[in-house]
């Protein structure tokens, strides 16, 4: 079995992943994001998003109601169907969900956020995100073993019933190890892990997991929690995790050839 | 089993409906539209919904591609999700699809539409609306074999894959008898089929399959496209199709009590 996560950036080439995608014999799964129009619809509708910086540094985006409604519409509606559309246009019997449906994957949404703004120490509530803490695994069983492809976005559900907003590199992880996927592909704006991210050229073609914590210090931002999230992956068991450039033509068939960042296990 | 078709509008108790339905025995589809909020969105992004009227004198959805993407955004997107994000709060298992996913139900997209504009005859392309043709059942009787809710929204696919914008009336009811349904609830912004629309008093309370043609003198617009509905999946073998009052408390404890218009065969 094979997870493909897609970034939700703007020069991502989703056409050509659609295409690699239903060429795969097997059972499979896409997760994906959408950043770039949540961000566009919010322009739109003259609410920008609010990014946030918590006291470690890390940036998210501030989700409150009205965003999470906006999310919904970009992630869970447009994207997720017009996904789900073009495959059912390749013959391919697509299953759009978001991880509220059938409770996939539920998680603890974090009450209050301790951030920086302007230098100052801040606390700031109303914000629907959280952890990822259970992947229910049935309803996705149900569907792979009767030759549906699922295509899987947040939200997720809170174990009080709320929608959130989670780390959808977690999400993508943390639903292959429940599903005991083999390999993990992540498509993004990216050749894959750079030595130096200002270089392409500079791409480190494959790391075991032994190595992960060595080449932790070419990673910066997001990249890092991404390979946080392939080191986690790694040792919870899945075999191969490649990261790998999702703007290119056949970004699937090059990255399932080794083209990009291979992750193994040794 | 029972399906439960509520209307877009603004008034209707979305949360009564939802709290009655979970403690409905047996399996339940729940079809919702989404006129409202999409009408909403239309104007904040600055694109107005462009109603047109057919020759016959029908109105509609001009839904050109861009709408469609706003279609997606509510009915698909924030709609959908918040009423399995509310089903799951109150402990049900219920996975909201559209009608893409897994080709639930297809149909043939209208090349050119014939209307009247400002008196004049005028023929538009570029629509993405048509009829329904086709209701397959396997993965919405997989998932209630298997215990889900489902929550069900349009677009619909056309043969070409393309997704399309049809008549939620006519889709629950196709749904209903593709399904077998026993009972058909609509729930709507009106007591019933009225026998004069404009006094709520003059509640039409039974009416037989061999009485509809009679009664549909006094139903005028989208109410005679409901009657019509009726009609047939009464002649399709559905036993009962209830018209009753979205806005009330109990929306549907009230419509299965029979306080509506209440259709059966005979």
């Amino acid at each position: 079995m094979i997870l493909i996560k897609i970034g939700g950036g703007q020069t991502i080439n989703k056409e050509s992943i659609l295409k690699d995608l239903v060429e795969i014999k097997g059972k499979k799964l896409l997760v994906h994001g959408g950043n770039y129009e949540l961000n566009e619809l919010s322009k739109q509708l003259h609410y920008p998003p609010k990014m946030i910086t918590s006291k470690t540094g890390q940036k998210s985006r501030f989700t409150d109601e009205k965003t999470m409604d906006m999310f919904m519409m970009t992630y869970a509606g447009k994207i997720n169907k017009r996904i789900v559309e073009r495959l059912q246009q390749l013959n391919t019997q697509a299953v759009g969900l978001s991880c509220l449906d059938g409770g996939i994957v539920k998680g603890t949404r974090r009450q209050s956020i301790r951030c920086v703004e302007n230098g100052k120490d801040v606390v700031l509530h109303g914000d629907y995100t959280g952890s990822i803490d259970e992947v229910n695994t049935e309803l996705l069983t149900l569907l792979l073993n009767n030759g549906y492809l699922p295509v899987i976005t947040s939200p997720i559900l809170s174990f009080d019933g709320e929608a959130l907003n989670v780390d959808h590199d977690k999400l993508a992880m943390q639903i292959a190890i429940a599903l005991h996927v083999e390999t993990l592909v992540y498509l993004f704006e990216a050749p894959g892990l750079l030595k130096d991210f200002q270089d392409e050229s500079s791409l480190l073609k494959e790391c075991k997991l032994s190595e992960i914590d060595t080449v932790l210090e070419y990673a910066e931002g997001r990249m890092k929690k991404k390979v946080l999230s392939a080191k986690w992956a790694l040792e919870q068991g899945i075999q191969t995790i490649i990261f790998a450039d999702g703007r290119v033509d056949h970004p699937v068939t090059k990255a399932l050839q080794g083209v990009g960042t291979v992750f193994t296990q040794g």
